[in-house]
């Protein structure tokens, strides 16, 4: 790449912060001991092992002993739900979820109905949202898990885990949540919102990939995933990624400085302020409930793709619908799920910002979409 | 740490080699992108993951295409065993493994059996070898895998894949190895060896932790165990982490070099035969069909952990068993099956060099070894 970049695809990955690499460094060929060992290389990864889970534990107001590390959000998120589904299917055999969750979530359940289990896909509203009734009305006596998304990772829409995780502990079920979007960037306190599990992970918020964590509640009853050595006090075997981990939480800790929330608030705030002004433009998800960088667009009469290979050939990284789904070119079933018909969703442009977007690229964004957009309507044959 | 210590851990885990270091570095936040976006740093990520894979197939022999990657050793073989388990029980439920594996194959086999298969555990003999025969004899029409592991972690046994391998290929039936001990250190190589899936990992060859590979047998009947975005051809999903992967594929290219191999065998020689001269001491394994890197004794009327102690006061690392049953006391499962009484595989220590180890050092622990037995003799109830 010749000349700097103009990152907007934060919400499929984030670049490493450099403190996060300093804080990893000396991890791989000093301090690179087994935490299982005994000798002294063991015992320092195995004190920063519990320095890190520490401070992952009180970003979210968790017990320390909570928190357990895994390889990232998709390995958290099935470990949550396929453990919970077999810890408990002596009491039921029912989950629910929603239509617009990661596809590691609905991958998971999608193989747990062939295990046996039966799963709900609980509707949104044309913004995104869960409605509490509809999860009220869904839960029966053989419902062992709710599962819901967080902050949505393609049209950023903030679920009301609080109001979600009261019915969720009234009626006795466990209640999972995939943060992997919305951590660090908007509450998450386990307590307040009821939550008995919550998926984390690290390199959405400037932290290394391949690594995450489940937080579970004490006194849960899960099963372990993945079996072996007894790491993680039993629950996910595996020499611990200590230079990961260690990384990991050095990204919390300066993720969880409010003022880059309220940096990124703003550029997004421009951005789709911005955007909106082209015509035959929607923005998709709310405006209110809205991750802080997040801004996904409907184009009428434009391809999401076109837009995109137009915009990087001006140098700006973008994508359409999330990342996980570039490799099928069909319509985001989450931009479907909130009623758009396939000419929108396939006119769809996701810009996600970072605490490292500066008002200079967000300007130079807006100055350069608008043309594209009408180039490519000039063409368009819709 | 304040004086330089001397690591013969390298079993449990082992220093990322500064060139390996060198090959990550500019992927946490230069090229950091997600292998599946389409823009500039997506196709950046893409490259680096299949040059990778490239140079991980080739090191055994393998196609490119039946390289998958994963977050370690412990993650792959339980994806070998239960995908396989899974995927096959059309076709039987039964299993072949032996009662020296790894905690993370027999706890994977522990599972099965809860989910309604059915596994034989083959005994080895006083140096830790199958029979070929026994092998032979176990498997029946319902058995659809036999895993095995290559080089043993604890005495260091390098099974006979080859012989065994084709028995499986004979009947028909999965051959699965856990490879992560003797990767680069002895002959691994897919075709020859008659193997269909192959467990890799980086962090005992001087590569990153969090970060391994499951080879497949174009063809194999397996299912995927981690579900989500489709990555990995849909095998294993999760963001691929590409700081990891290049990190272990460097590894694996400096690893291969013979030399590395020869000095590891002729020092760990030397430390065999220095401590043997110890009255009262055995070798555990064999001294033929050994790891180039891996000695493990057995002191008669001492503690394995009292002389882990004391080496530690002395700047030596070591490890009593493996790492990963550091965790419970009791004496060696890898013990006890070679034949071992308790108070012999209590007295058990394990060395395990890396092509790091100098000659001064393994001298160093021929000076210093006599004389803490002699002492924990004298103060022995034994």
């Amino acid at each position: 790449m010749l000349f700097k970049k103009i990152y907007l695809d934060n919400g499929a990955t984030t670049q490493v912060d450099e403190r996060v690499l300093e804080a990893m460094n000396s991890y791989f060929n000093k301090k690179f001991g087994n935490a299982s060992s005994t000798h002294d290389f063991g015992r320092d990864a195995k004190n920063s092992l519990e320095d890190a889970r520490k401070i992952i534990a009180k970003s979210i107001g968790a017990k320390s002993g909570e928190i357990y590390f895994t390889s990232g959000g998709t390995e958290s998120n099935n470990f949550a739900i396929k453990g919970i589904a077999f810890a408990n299917k002596g009491k039921g055999n029912h989950i629910i979820t929603t239509k617009v969750e990661h596809k590691c979530v609905l991958n998971s359940c999608k193989w747990l109905e062939k295990q046996g289990f039966e799963v709900s896909y609980l509707d949104v509203d044309g913004e995104g949202f869960v409605d509490a009734n509809d999860l009220e009305n869904e839960i029966r006596k053989e419902t062992i898990l709710v599962s819901i998304i967080h902050g949505n990772n393609e049209i950023g829409a903030i679920q009301k885990l609080e109001e979600l995780g009261k019915i969720c502990r009234e009626n006795k079920v466990y209640f999972h949540t995939d943060a992997c979007q919305s951590y660090t960037k908007t509450g998450l306190e386990v307590n307040k919102q009821n939550l008995d599990l919550v998926t984390l992970n690290s390199h959405k918020i400037h932290g290394p990939k391949g690594v995450g964590a489940l937080y579970i509640r004490e006194g849960t009853k899960i099963e372990p995933w993945q079996h072996g050595g007894g790491q993680e006090k039993d629950f996910r075997s595996g020499t611990e990624n200590i230079s990961g981990i260690v990384g990991f939480a050095e990204a919390v800790k300066i993720a969880m400085d409010e003022k880059h929330v309220e940096q990124m608030n703003f550029l997004t705030k421009k951005l789709i302020k911005g955007v909106l002004k082209i015509q035959g433009t929607r923005l998709n998800g709310s405006m209110k409930e809205r991750l802080c960088n997040n801004a996904n667009f409907s184009f009428s009469k434009v391809e999401g793709e076109a837009i995109g290979g137009y915009l990087d050939q001006k140098g700006i990284c973008s994508s359409t619908g999330s990342a996980c789904s570039e490799m099928n070119l069909e319509p985001s079933y989450v931009l479907k799920a909130i009623g758009l018909s396939d000419e929108q969703a396939n006119g769809s442009l996701r810009l996600t910002l970072s605490r490292f977007t500066t008002e200079k690229e967000i300007d130079y964004v807006l100055k350069v979409l608008p043309g594209i957009i009408k180039k490519l309507r000039r063409f368009s044959p819709l």
